[in-house]
């Protein structure tokens, strides 16, 4: 395997956040989200699922006597909120919490048995069933987690006690898994070690992990299938049933049907999806592997423009928390996962580093304003895991199909992937903003801070402030640390209709410079250089393709990145009985008293009066309706003001 | 308990069907249905799914060794095809059928029990767990099933062979169940025996039968529930899971949540509710029991005010086969069984009967010429189960929450209770045209052909001769016996925006002469008089309450008692793309090579183009459309043309 070096990310100790808008979330993060799941873990919430998480640690590590709890994947809420903390570390040292998370470690590291086999469910549980059913129970997903959070936890503090238990654990995957005679041909049902030996190859420098990581892409999907051999010899029963299954596994849900460079279509379980073409891109990356890269293409084209919400969200059924098909984008029983938009952003974000192109970072954008910040209440304490589009609160009770969609953000879950997912990638989010090609420095994102980068031989600082969501307005200031020649690539949203760039106060003729989708400024930087990029905000009314019946005859209202949802809490209801004024412009306008304060939008519509009908539930009769004014607010803050209707598409 | 005698029925060997529309039915029924079904039942029809029906028996009966086959409610499928074949003979003498019919209860009769028990399933395969889980093993319910093919047969032939059975049969459940001491105080999970022992009531006219009728009814959702201690007994165990549930019987499934006086609003299977409210009905009627009348009245309004589908349809979700709450009337994932609305069509009856009120014939002819008929394909050999308003056929392959909707009908289903329901209702159709009050004969249906009925003293024959669904043009011939006074109500139809009545040629002005929607021509009758009703059938663009969200901004088209469906057989897809123009007419035109000939729809509407999409998922842009015809056709023919899309509702 010939390794070549990929395109930079700029890792979190080099960017520092300072954002009107960002830093409230890193608070949240640190002050309430961090410390309440902290308390969460080790069960100690009044009110709230117990999580048995670090019970299970204690147990496993002989402090305590007792049995496992929780579900067969709960180690990996331990090492989510390790990770979350390594990333709070980097740019907010905090000893206290350091302090927390070494004595994780310490039991964490207590747990690890003899041969570096580390997971509490089969050393509590099933002792001797190690390696027996890799389609159900997540032991190699459990293992990835860790690793990511040993990984995080090294780059954050230099301390290396996870690092060296993950790495023993990892070595000794190795010596379990593999092409060579005796060795399991097998993969995790749910992929997240392939990603994750990545970054172990990233601090190590060592091959093996990186190989060991392509083993896993690359047996995926052979035939046989692994997962029907497995399946045949645990006797066909099911870790979740308790019983004997009539069929195999179903090889999709796993994206497990054919080798992936094969896969043309987004299928199965979403996360599990999304978690895989991030390892792919990351193999991608540093293999130049043409056929990887295709299937990384296809698969993204698939996703983003057939099968992707316009919140960014992904899965379009809560069966199997599923992907279905083509243009199959039902609002109201959709499943849309907190999580998968967190892969997603993974996934794109490794695209970036692969080719630069507005696309990826789009829709990481997309995303994350959208989906990702939606999926957490702004108390820090409540989380969507479903992220509907349409929301009846009465159906989610009285509909079954619905029963997964709730209209309020519950306090925690059984099963808690979604809110320790919010808090790393929000903890981390200074890595997504800028990747550094040989010369080039990419903005993805405008979110401001600062940046440290080597460019054209030259260190260079570059300060950035941004006022978005609300307004377009960014500035960069470069300060090389001596002058040098290189390329400032400012990426122009997709949202954008027209935008402005001036390097020290001169304006720019943007048509000769986009490449991509960036807008790209090479010169030779002098410190203290300015630019600064205007982008135009107005309010977008969106819709969608024609084959996505359940938008027919219906518009978003997207203004920057924000798409926006009308609540009944604003509203006359059924929102289903407004219509948009099609002509009449819309006004934006700052609301600082709603939920921190927002953007929102306010226009006429017509009101559909349901006064006249009395009893009837059919007639043949005109509609009467009035004029009405309505609001719609930022999706992300949605479901803050109690139970009610929620629409993003409204009719036009 | 006073019995009292209620309006009339006017049974079935007083009818004589010949109508241009439904003679054909009743044909395909004698000609294809029935024989087709015979062949099922025994497991004869190649390529379609055993019965193991008639096995089962010749197995209960010692006939035959071997294993229980099939549903555990599978009796009830031979109950329904006798009870066919009863109407059937009536109408149409056929020796050959009722020798047939008369072997199968040759065969019914010896698989009774001793004492009188008759159940299949549970002589062969749990003998000695009789009655220990009415809850969930329809043992009634077979019972129910098998007492109205008895009744039927009887009156149909005067042979009385399946009728003495089926009394021994009552019998013994009457020593079973009861208020007195030591009898079990339970009830079936399926509702059925209920209406059944009021026909056997009826036939025998011993009040015993309405006694027990009544019990079960009245015993129905007290606490503490029978379900929940039946559950109990059998220490948790489910039929259909063969596992220890974890939670008792949902009750409101049974309608067994609250005593049925106290339902408020139409809850649970589907059928079950139905079936129940049949019952209630008809000990309403018998008793002029206002408590149960004013139940029947509310549960009637909520379900056909706020949980009826325009087609007839009611099961709003797959989940239970159930309601789900007020006007969530989800287009694509309802379930709306054809057993459902043919059981809305039993309970209108009896409704009828209590109250010659228009608006229940109307929901009667509603679901009779869409639902019911859609259940069956023109050739006699294909059903739904479930009819959907709106299908997108890849979506009940690749959206699992739409997997119960089917694109086209099936030959058979391993639970086929419609088909024969289809048949039994098709066969029996006469008695559902006209009711007689003291003197009045209420004409319910237009449907052609024969009555007979005492009035005023005199034997009076009603010839009718009617054109629907394609024309409003309805005459009836009036031939009493002699000279007799009388009222004749005919029901001027909801879809009915004008009627024109003339008597021997003179025009009547109606507007003094119409009571609970009923025309009432009241006069002394002569032999040969001529009442023609001339009802203006215009296309109706008919608009949902603005809380069916799901109808939002859409109209059906609906002209007499047809509500007509859009397929992709006949228009551009997708048909959500498609915008019906406001002002313009809609032709309706007669196409006499469509499927056996059928009044069809067009109209101008604006396609909204796709070309234009490419591959952008999302986009801020106008519409561009292009003015197309569109076509619409009888919503009980749709799905006939091979896989597609369909849709009742469309945009305007």
């Amino acid at each position: 395997m010939k390794v070549i070096p990929a395109d930079r990310a700029v890792p979190l100790q080099d960017v520092k956040l300072e954002d009107a808008f960002w830093s409230g979330y890193g608070r949240l993060i640190r002050e309430v989200v961090l410390p309440y799941q902290y308390e969460t873990l080790h069960d100690r919430v009044p009110g709230v699922e117990l999580s048995y998480a670090i019970r299970n640690f204690r147990i496993a590590a002989g402090r305590e006597e007792g049995e496992f709890g929780g579900m067969v994947f709960q180690d990996s809420d331990v090492a989510k909120w390790l990770e979350a903390v390594a990333y709070s570390l980097h740019t907010h040292p905090d000893a206290a919490l350091e302090a927390q998370a070494d004595e994780m470690i310490d039991l964490v590291a207590e747990a690890q048995q003899p041969d570096g086999y580390l997971n509490t469910y089969y050393t509590i549980k099933e002792p001797g069933k190690r390696w027996t059913n890799l389609t159900e129970c997540h032991e190699l997903y459990c293992a990835g987690h860790m690793l990511e959070a040993a990984v995080a936890y090294y780059r954050a503090t230099g301390k290396s006690k996870l690092l060296q238990v993950m790495k023993r654990f990892a070595d000794h995957i190795d010596t379990v898994f593999g092409p060579e005679e005796g060795k399991l041909k097998g993969y995790d049902g749910h992929q997240e070690i392939e990603l994750a030996l990545v970054k172990l190859y990233q601090v190590t420098q060592e091959e093996k992990y990186l190989r060991l990581a392509r083993y896993f892409i690359d047996e995926r999907g052979r035939e046989p299938s692994f997962f029907h051999r497995e399946w045949e010899q645990r006797g066909g029963v099911s870790h979740w049933s308790g019983k004997k299954e009539s069929k195999p596994p179903h090889l999709p849900y796993f994206q497990a049907h054919k080798p992936v460079r094969e896969q043309e279509v987004a299928v199965g379980h979403s996360v599990r999806a999304v978690y895989m073409y991030t390892a792919m891109a990351d193999l991608a990356a540093y293999t130049r592997d043409e056929t990887l890269l295709a299937a990384c293409r296809r698969l993204w084209s698939n996703m983003v423009h057939k099968q992707m919400y316009i919140t960014g969200g992904i899965g379009s059924t809560h069966h199997g928390e599923a992907f279905t098909f083509d243009y199959d984008l039902p609002n109201d029983t959709v499943y849309a996962e907190t999580c998968a938009s967190i892969g997603l952003i993974f996934f794109a974000k490794r695209m970036l580093l692969l080719e630069a192109k507005s696309e990826y970072a789009d829709v990481m954008e997309r995303a994350l304003y959208n989906t990702v910040i939606a999926g957490m209440a702004q108390d820090g304490r409540h989380f969507f895991y479903v992220n509907p589009l349409e929301v009846w609160a009465p159906a989610c009770r009285h509909n079954p199909g619905k029963h997964h969609v709730k209209p309020v953000r519950p306090g925690w879950f059984s099963c808690a992937c979604c809110p320790p997912n919010v808090a790393r990638l929000i903890a981390s989010l200074g890595e997504y903003i800028y990747t550094a090609g040989r010369d080039t420095l990419y903005t993805h994102l405008y979110i401001g801070g600062e940046a440290k980068v080597e460019l054209g031989g030259a260190m260079v600082t570059v300060r950035q402030d941004s006022r978005l969501p609300w307004e377009g307005t960014v500035r960069l200031q470069v300060e090389p640390d001596r002058s040098a020649a290189f390329t400032l690539a400012l990426r122009v949203p997709g949202w954008c209709p027209e935008a402005k760039l001036r390097v020290n106060g001169q304006a720019l003729d943007l048509s000769g410079c986009i490449r991509d989708g960036y807008a790209c400024v090479t010169r030779t930087w002098e410190p203290g250089d300015r630019v600064e990029l205007e982008l135009a905000m107005p309010v977008l009314r969106v819709r969608s393709h024609p084959q996505v019946r359940a938008n027919a005859g219906k518009v978003a209202l997207q203004r920057g990145p924000l798409v926006y949802a009308f609540e009944s809490a604003d509203n006359p209801s059924p929102l289903s009985s407004l219509v948009l004024d099609r002509q009449a412009p819309l006004q934006a306008e700052y609301d600082a008293g709603l939920l921190g304060g927002a953007v929102v939008l306010t226009g006429p519509a017509v009101l559909e009066d349901e006064a006249a009908w009395g009893d009837a539930l059919y007639r043949p009769a005109g509609r009467e309706g009035r004029q009405v004014q309505v609001k719609a607010v930022p999706y992300y803050l949605w479901g803050n003001r109690g139970e009610g209707e929620m629409t993003v598409w409204i009719r036009e």
